[in-house]
């Protein structure tokens, strides 16, 4: 696994404190520059290739009623994807990110986490190597997101078994899911925390699913071998990467956090992996949106970083 | 004044409200496609011409040992506004902005507001005419910011002045004041305020200044004739906006808060005037940088409201 360099960081460091500007005064916007310095290996990382990519799948919990959309609704919305209507392909145009939509089974979901895996081991492995499979070695950065009707309930689980913590302390509103529908939803991740106790990544992802999040998983881990940092999204999103924590308390040291979504697990999701998020804006779309409008942010960091002039060059102290 | 257009906002919110997405959760990009919408009056609001304005001025204040930097760094920085090297520079071209930089008068810095007033109210009406003026009809949004060194110990006797409270209340490092400096800072300002009774904008802004603050709150009024919503940067720029609520509660309710700087009077400025701010960076560099990535959220926000597929179009639901 690839680390952070020191030695790149450090020079960025320099950088930042010779521009024209009073030291640290762009606070999270010299942050930035200096993380993606560390991870790109470069005093001077640039962002000519913004990759998204938001994996689909679909979910044989919502078999419980933890939803208020129908499970052809993913598909649908895959399509809403290739034919650039959705709010992510908007953001991607205006970040200038490409957009890359995969997939996976959608008419092939996983099985009711509350009566059994999720998915085989094997289907696992699968989804991760397509996941990894779609990330670009010549992006700088590599944003992640996610559809999936149900994939909140799911989240919520992985959380829970990750984290600790009981499943209402994990369960939100997701797309709507309120009185009746949300404390379904609450039992049945409950359920699912009664029966499975996995202790790996892969037999999290097993246990609960879903395609999407093993998929996610195998991005990230692809994208630290080349060095490429990521950028998550929303609670599903986090929640899916924080599984890889289970193998390696390191495993998304290259992450940054787009946003916190209103989901009301993600503010305390993103505090467990000792994260800050980029932004707060009360979205919770999922897609990848909040992490696409981060996308913004980093790419005004590191305009900044490259374009600004030097005290020496502008003559002034 | 101009006013909201409820109707354009109101088809605005049934626009969103038919989108590819659940009711709401695009979350402050959807407020502030609705916000665009009434300021713009129409329910399809653009971004296809976004002006940023710096205005840069100089003040007597300094004189009182209130900043780590000499006064001569104003002209400096305006040298490196008009040769592309600054932050604000590199924001606006990523946001897509047009940047106009407006110096008034560096050469005659404002009187120390602590022997007497800082200008007369002909200067302060002059400032606030060439701030009008520099709006361009044809804009969208206008993102204000400003370069004065010494200006956070005039925008903490504003913000005190406007809004009351104690000097100290409302003094913050700035660049960097600290120790003594910051005790100066605290005792200029309390000394002005104890000098200075104004009871309308024009008086508060002669007794305190300066040109920038000035000029920004003749560009507010502009802006508001003319029905563009604006984009105010930080701490130094929103107290100058505050002087307006003096004349009139509802004078900045065409505008909206880029961000919360890491300036410790902003957040309490902000709350004051009962806004919310779009991001939360840490930044505390002026230059309207902070507001500068805001507008990169806010086309977002215009993209997803014009660009997205209603669920009818997407054949959905």
């Amino acid at each position: 696994m690839t680390n952070f360099d020191q030695d790149a960081a450090d020079a960025a460091q320099v950088r930042q404190d010779n521009l024209t500007k009073p030291q640290g005064s762009l606070g999270r916007l010299e942050e930035l520059a200096i993380f993606m310095a560390g991870w790109r290996g470069t005093s001077r990382p640039v962002m000519d290739h913004a990759q998204a990519i938001v994996f689909a799948g679909n979910h044989g919990v919502v078999a419980r009623g933890i939803t208020p959309f129908p499970a052809a609704v993913t598909e649908a919305m895959v399509r809403n994807f290739r034919n650039d209507g959705a709010a992510i392909n908007q953001i991607c145009t205006v970040a200038g990110a490409e957009l890359q939509v995969v997939a996976l089974d959608l008419d092939r979901p996983t099985a009711d986490f509350t009566a059994g895996p999720a998915m085989t081991e094997a289907e696992v492995r699968q989804a991760m190597a397509i996941g990894a499979d779609a990330v670009d070695p010549a992006a700088d950065v590599v944003m992640l997101g996610e559809m999936g009707i149900g994939n909140s309930t799911v989240a919520a689980a992985l959380a829970a078994s990750v984290l600790g913590g009981r499943a209402e302390d994990w369960v939100g509103p997701g797309t709507g899911a309120q009185g009746a529908m949300l404390q379904a939803k609450i039992a049945a991740v409950a359920e699912g925390l009664a029966l499975h106790v996995p202790r790996t990544a892969v037999e999290t992802l097993a246990a609960f699913g879903g395609r999407e999040q093993a998929a996610i998983c195998g991005a990230i881990l692809k994208a630290r071998d080349l060095r490429i940092p990521v950028m998550l999204d929303g609670f599903i999103c986090c929640a899916a990467a924080a599984v890889l924590t289970r193998d390696d308390p390191q495993a998304l040291d290259h992450c940054m956090i787009g946003h916190v979504s209103a989901e009301p697990g993600h503010r305390q999701l993103i505090a467990a992996l000792g994260k800050q998020p980029i932004l707060s804006l009360d979205m919770r779309l999922g897609e990848g949106s909040g992490a696409g409008v981060a996308l913004l942010v980093l790419r005004a960091a590191l305009a900044c970083h490259n374009g600004m002039a030097t005290f020496a060059e502008a003559g002034i102290g």
